[in-house]
Formats: C-alpha cells, structure tokens, sequence
C-alpha cells in the first residue's frame, strides 16, 4: 500500500518536474553551446502595447537578445506569436512611411460587414488577412556581431488590432561565435 | 578495346550510382548527425489533394517530421515545392477564418482576363500571385520538442488552383538536441 | 606628454583595425568551418541594376555562392539589402508570368497623390508597400548540393522602382557538408 503511494508520489513529483522543464524552456531565455563555435540563442518575451499601425522595434530586438554582438556570422530569427500583428522589415527614417503602409494595408485589407468571423469586432478579420500578407516571421543575416540591415532598412512590429494589446516576440539566434 | 569499354562501363555505372543516390537524397528523408548534438533532419513529402482554399497542416507536419521533439531548440522551414500554392500562419480555432482568407485574396488577385498567361486557365495567374503575396516558406522555432506556435498559431496550406492536386512539401529541422 | 601621445596613437591604429575588421566582415565573404562538417558561408554582392519589374535570378546565387555544391543539407538564405525591391519565389518558365505579377502588384499598391512620402517620386512609397507585401529574404532547402526548388520554382529579384540602380544581396548559407 505505501509502495504504490510512494510510487504514484515520484510519478507526480516527476510531472510536476516535466511540466516545470517545458514551461522554463517555453517562456524563458535558452543558451545552449555544448559545440565549441556553434551557439543557439532563443528568447522568448513581451513587447509593450502598441497602437494600431506599423511600428520600428530594432532597437527592441538587440536588448532583448544582446548575445548577437558574439556573433561573426548567423541568422536571426524573429517571430511574433499571434494571428493579427506581424513582422516586416522596411524604411527606418521617414515616419510617414509607416503611416502610409497602415493606410495601405486598410485598402487591400478593408474593414465591412462582408466576412464571415465578425465576433470580435470589424478589426479582427482584416487583422488576419494583414497577418498572413506581411508574415509573422522575419530572417536577418548576423554579419560581425550585428543585424546586416541596409543602411535604410528597420524592423517593423505591424499591430492590425485597435486593442491588440502585449505581443510575444521569440527570437532565435543561431551561428558562429 | 576490351579496356576502353571496361572504363566506358565503370563510367557509366558510376553515374548510375551518382543519379540514383542524388535522387535518394531528393525524394526521400536524409537524417544526418556527425556532429554530436547538433542535428539537420530533412524530408521530402506529398500531402493528399486540397480543394482550393486555406487548410490547416499542423498535425500533418508532426506526423511528416515526428523528429522534431527531440530537439531542445532550433528552427523548422517548411517550403512547398510549387508556385500556385502557399504557405502561411493563422488561426488555428475558428473554420470561418480561412473561409474569409479565401475570399479576401480572391479580391486582391481577382480572376479575369486582364492576364498575359491565360493558357491554363483564369485560376492560374491570380494563384501565382497569390503564391508569392503569402509566400512559399515559413520559419518556425522550436522549443522543448515543440514547433512554438502562439495559442491560436496554426499552419496553413493554401490551395489556390481549382485543381492543384498533391503538394509536395521539404521541411529541414535543424537544431540542437 | 610622450606616454599620452603613445597612447592615443594606440588607441587610434586599434581603431583603425577595428573599423577596418567590421569592413572587410561586413562587404567580403565569410567562409568559416572550425567544426567539422557544420559550415557557414556568407556572402555580400551587388547585381546589376534591373528595370522595374520581376526577374529571375537563379543562376546568379549559384555563381555567388558556388559552395552550395559542397551541401548536403542545410538551408541557403537570401536577403535583399533595400526598401524599395523585393525577392520572392516563383514560375521560371513563362515569361509572361513576370510581367502579369508586375501588373498585379501595380494593382494592389496603385501610384498616386494619396501617399504622405511623396518625395522621392510617385513610384517611391508603392515601392515601399511592395516590398512589405513579398518579403525582402527567402529561405531555401539545400539538398544534395543544389537548391531544392521544385521543377517551376525560380529565385525572383523584384524591383519595384523606376530606376532603382544596383541592389545588394546578402546570402547566407548553413549547412553540413
């Protein structure tokens, strides 16, 4: 009888153990190099709220995961975990770029009565269509330490919501240190 | 004489060899790991026919790829190997969502006759441009095993000819284990 | 006084070598491989200038990057350095396909006085809108050597502006050889 408690107990402990592991490795900071050179990197945090629009978070992106500089070459993998924002890379200085892409998107992506999934407001729907045209995933090249943008290029959080509320961002880094 | 035809017949059997292994690493799965802890897995498959439209393949690329929960982290790429079809990320709940998806992109590349390339018919050159506005490859990350999709994160294939018939799909894993 | 001179030249040359370093990492190319059978190859490079419109450049990335060939696996990333063009993957036979995709994206992001960022000509900010809309990278399968697109896949360069001039490509590519 206490040996099947004790059993059922450590069965238990080693759930409660498993559940801990997945939930620390889902929502924290990884750093694993096990391969001398070869490094992974991933991140996984909350931007603040931004209001609807296209927004430039590069800055962002290097405190969040300030292990780039270690790095003389790799890739850079951003990835925004919803279904209405989304991530593009463009224009870095005019702020009116920004507000004539929102514009823009309006136009191809317009607010109606004519969709179907209409429950959570006029927004929603055209914040879907948005979602998938821009994409949620961007690839930078880690060149020396750095993002190798062009001279003029930014990252962009694009929030197709009124409300959208905090975005998870999870990066992954991979490459040669 | 007897020589050179000798050679002639080792050339040949040696490109036999060389045509039949370059196909063997194109059509089939290739799982390679010298190096201890750091893992590429690549597979090459065909999903059954969809009607035209946006369908969830989430569980179809676990399935496809069951590698993927040995790895602590990394990134999954999903390409599919055709210009009239696409892939994209969005709701995984709602069946509404890729019904208005569907309609939503009728609108941005409408059919007609306004096309150059009309031979295979009016679904054809609006796919292509639906192909290359959604894109033909996503970048996942994986963490504990997992792809990290958000909660309402699904993987969608779209289907944008009347009759695509089967997609083929490449996904590369790499990661650490 | 001496000392203080010594040191600020030091301090100066270091400089120098550093900026110099960034340089040379930055516009050359990057062939590392300090662990066995795991390499990174990067390489930076201008294309000639194309007129507005999709062109397909397949073959430029092999002659960039001639190290595909020593790939068994891995994943070859394409990434356009500008605002104002695009890359995307599609049909590489039709010739009539570019030019109808040309038109479609004309369609979906009009010229026009309606834009805020007017100033560098009608076809600037359209420019801008289509990049967002077809991506400014690609990740692309390598299997056994070669870029694994299907038999109708070609790599596209987009221009979207009227005389963009030459436009700079990063290429990375990351494999087991």
């Amino acid at each position: 009888m206490r040996g099947r408690l004790q059993r059922r107990c450590s069965t238990f402990i080693s759930l409660i153990i498993k559940i801990s592991l997945v939930l620390i490795f889902r929502f924290c900071s990884i750093a694993v190099s096990s391969v001398p050179g070869i490094e992974w990197v991933q991140r996984t945090f909350d931007l603040p709220p931004y209001k609807r629009g296209c927004h430039i978070i590069t800055q962002q992106i290097y405190k969040a995961v300030p292990e780039i500089r270690n790095f003389r070459v790799g890739i850079a993998h951003i990835f925004v975990m919803h279904t209405s924002a989304s991530l593009t890379i463009n224009e870095n200085a005019s702020p009116d770029v920004p507000l004539d892409m929102e514009d823009a998107l309006n136009k191809i992506a317009p607010e109606g009565h004519h969709y179907r999934h209409l429950d959570e407001g006029l927004d929603d729907m055209p914040a879907h269509v948005k979602s998938s045209i821009m994409g949620c995933s961007l690839s930078v090249p880690i060149t020396a330490g750095r993002l190798n943008l062009g001279i003029w290029q930014g990252v962009w959080l694009n929030e197709h919501r009124d409300y959208g509320g905090s975005r998870r961002l999870c990066i992954t880094i991979h490459g040669q240190c």
